[in-house]
């Protein structure tokens, strides 16, 4: 097997550091690190749901991604600047939210709403998968601050189960987990895979970014993923405590 | 095998038209529609990159996709007036350009330019799909206009394969193809496959609207996608008359 | 009398042709052609009024106009993707909608909102008098929609007439009819004229491109716009099936 | 005839008055009042053209118009605040440029820039064609600013007539000249005619607000514009010394 | 003592007029120029309060400030065409809007809303003084405006003060006051100050344009500010009537 | 002397904490803390200066300032999703960018552009001046890595002086140093003080929240923020290692 640039095997995730509690502020939170690339997460929880959701019984999670304009190696500039949102700000932002949507009960949320806010403070490759692990563990407390603070029931289960995501690609004709910038722009494909902790998948988004992939390429992919969930699995339930 | 509201089966695609050459204007088009669902695609080629890629002696292939306010069954307010491009239709854009652009050899292309455009006038569910799939043939089109014009070279072959795409989904447990907008809404998981004539990946997109899904259930809809695109990239050459 | 370049005379409509009830989703709608013009307008009927008129009794009829990036000979960039809808743009819809609400009684249209969208498919021209002719037929459809639905009364006459636009123009000192692109290009004055089925001005909206005109020309335009309007309403009430 | 409410008579003019130079920064300038409607019109002269004019030995004349917020008679949000142009705004600057160029012989006025700034600070109807009567001073102006600071030639004649404007209506059936705004929210048509100075028409705007007109009131409104259009260029020529 | 430009001491004021009234529409305004600065400023009075201020019994005083496009000896683009409003024009209608608010009772203004808008219409140097000190006549004008129409109390006194701004900046070395443009680019340090009737600071603003400046030169600064505003609180009471 | 919530005195900083070099992708790079405020101040250095400073051998240092949504104790919305910067964010942008430059030789510095990125993680009063104190460090850094890597001569001394930056204000009375958030809210005047390492001043911007303020005052304020300045400066000196 081949060993890779800074030494990983190809089925071996970076180090995984989450910070639950980071920001003094939110409801819940979490800086989490996927090697270099570090995201803060906050929750921010608030009693009530919008509009076109009043009455129903039913909670709101939804997600907004962000990178800081020098998370990279050079500036970009900001979208607040520019006056717009670009097309991967707004494609990651909706990925982010329809995961963390996918391990909730809304009716057992009850009529609360969470904004998952994902900041990419330093970059390099997975940013969107950090963001979704980290941001389950900011989702997780602020839930906890909901219950302990009456606006959920105490008996309420608003979780379902929990959510981590990692990118798995294929460089040199070898399928390899969790790239790190250098490795993805090299990736002939690239894929994303959301991850229940009980290993059934929320998104599959592969994408041929050279040649297309085939049949048994995509499940070498997913063999991979699907053994990296569950290490993120356990590290998200460390970081929570459980 | 369960009967579908409109009476196909669950492998069975909706009735697909493709007109090349609606357009006068355009170096290339094709009014496709799947069902319902009708999609104006139109190719305007440039002799000339973008600055950024000059000198390069590649070509360039990108997509934008819209949807008329009265498409759908309610009217939507148009983007032009609120000012900004939503999330959904820069998505489904950069779709569209990375998967012509899968099956583009950029370098026999050479420095010419070509913007696919894909306008819904009518949507019925797979708006995406039916937009991929009827680009690649307003594609073909413009490339051999730019033959005969004289800006690709005689013996220039900038298309490496055809590409065209299907949705599938779960909806009450079973794997159906090519939703219409009344299966889409209730599908458990929701999937877009774009797949080259030669039967190979270059997109898998799989999302859990409700609950995760497992692999078989992959597997099912992967086999689907692949049977229809078989069907798909033969009314792609009906209609580029090959 | 000057033979044109597409081999009509001074005062001869293009090719004419009005397909009600295009799209299978508005509550009225007509593809119309003058010549290679082809514009799509949609009537959307919702029962209700803008809040500025609230319990007035009063309806309300505007209008949106909008051209597919290639509709035209080169392509434009999208004023979704500029992030702001231009002056002509804005000009255009501005006069479909004063052009409608001349002939509507919304009185008798009772408090419900008709929003025409007129998207021009393809561009030779006349789009803007194309427009207001289409729209007409797309109204009268949905006010029998609304009736049918009872939204409007059974006696009520929200139409107090019928209305329709051509354009009309001086080429080399020759007073033209509906002009193609290639003429409008080359007019020394160019005039929009929407008039009624009755014969009565709604607009007239005169241009000296080159040199001023004088009255003796604006007479033999008005001349010349007055015959297309009474061809233009036996279309209408064809398409209508009146 | 009748007597209007400020004691007017139908084919009269409000008290105009033009004050050549009211600005000690720009190169031409005219503070213009057709009543209490009070327009600052500036010229901005630059030596050279936009990009796509270049090197074609031509000149370019533009306009912009705009009012201040509390111009009217409740305060209106500022078009900058409210980050877009509304449409009203773009069809008066580009008639307002349309008509200048209409008198601009854009070859004697060699490869120089004239911007038209109209700034309406009190409005009481007829900004539009008090606009374009000032602006006319202020162009006149800034062109002698060119000769006499040798961007244009000492024997060049860049204007090759005069041009003003004014607004004409019907008011309970009576045609009136120069409408102040309580006139004009009354009028049933409501037209804007451009002149030039030897009496030729540039632009000829008219727009039915509640009934149709027909060929005689066409035609009764514009021998009344021309009259009015005989004296505004007279106070043209006196603000210039001509 | 160092003779000016424009022949003024360093510690005295240009020539400084406001005319109140200027505006026909306004409930306050006055025309006010320091020199050839000429700021217009009306208020706008309302009746009620923006709605997060609903029901607390205080009123809102707010300012906006722009330049007409012509005002300075160079064109700049106007800020409603590039569709965004500068950070200089943000700052500036924030300070004068501040500014006036301390001088302001809003409980004895009751539940009313003042906008101040100060639009420059000739600028050289100063604008945003010129402004504060403007926008105070407009307000002062449309309170008694607010009481005579029975919206303020007739012994309510919701103005506590008046306030007027100077600038004052170092120029070689000497400190001076009320710069004017050709000053005001040539300042090593520049700072804006405002001062209420009684004597008191509202804003003190300085910077360092060139060198930093240490405590003696901002002592000299504001003494000659303080200085000048008793000289513009004089002018403020004398067009007031007071 | 009056005992603060958090057991600081009056003259007394918060604890004060600077990381340099926290970013591993940025040039230089600080993250600060003033208590419970962190900033992240990274410096991008690009060799090469905009177009309209180009050739005149000076280089360009600028800052941009933004605050993450939920840096604050109830979330805000996203200026890139407003789609507008606010007045608060531009006024603070250009603050950071004077200070910087006020300390900056632009001949010294060679045509080299730095721009400061200072984006507020955590907020509790003083974000701006905690910017400016940390962006000088990144700053430093960056000038030092522009040094090493030949961007700038060796002998050449960019930086002329340190800045850094405090909030001084009037709390029940009493002159205060470095506000907290629940001091700030309450402080009846507010100064941020900028000053030089050699204890000049830079900016002083104080402004009456409540009741305006009187010389003395002001001299309370100046003397408690050139004293923070003494104690900032010795911390940005530690943390760069001099």
């Amino acid at each position: 097997m081949t060993i890779r640039a800074d030494g990983r095997q190809a089925d071996q995730l970076r180090t995984i550091t989450i910070e639950k509690g980071w920001s003094a502020q939110a409801e819940g939170s979490a800086l989490i690190s996927f090697g270099s690339t570090k995201v803060l997460c906050t929750a921010s929880f608030t009693n009530g749901v919008p509009r076109w959701l009043t009455g129903k019984g039913k909670g709101w999670v939804t997600a907004e991604y962000a990178m800081l304009p020098r998370a990279t190696n050079s500036r970009n500039d900001r979208e607040s600047v520019k006056g717009r949102i670009g097309g991967r700000t707004h494609e990651i932002s909706r990925l982010i939210g329809r995961s963390l949507r996918a391990v909730v009960d809304t009716k057992a949320l009850g009529e609360n709403t969470i904004v998952l806010d994902c900041d990419v403070l330093q970059a390099d490759g997975g940013t969107r998968t950090a963001a979704i692990t980290g941001a389950y563990v900011a989702l997780a407390q602020s839930i906890e601050w909901g219950r302990e603070n009456g606006f959920i029931g105490k008996k309420a289960v608003p979780l379902t189960d929990s959510v981590s995501a990692v990118s798995v690609g294929i460089i040199d004709g070898e399928p390899m987990l969790d790239l790190a910038y250098v490795e993805d722009v090299r990736a002939e494909t690239d894929m994303n895979v959301v991850v229940t902790g009980t290993g059934e998948f929320v998104e599959v988004q592969g994408t041929a970014e050279g040649a297309p992939f085939d049949r048994d390429e995509l499940n070498a992919l997913l063999d991979l993923a699907v053994g990296g969930a569950v290490d993120l699995s356990r590290f998200q339930r460390e970081a929570l405590g459980l």
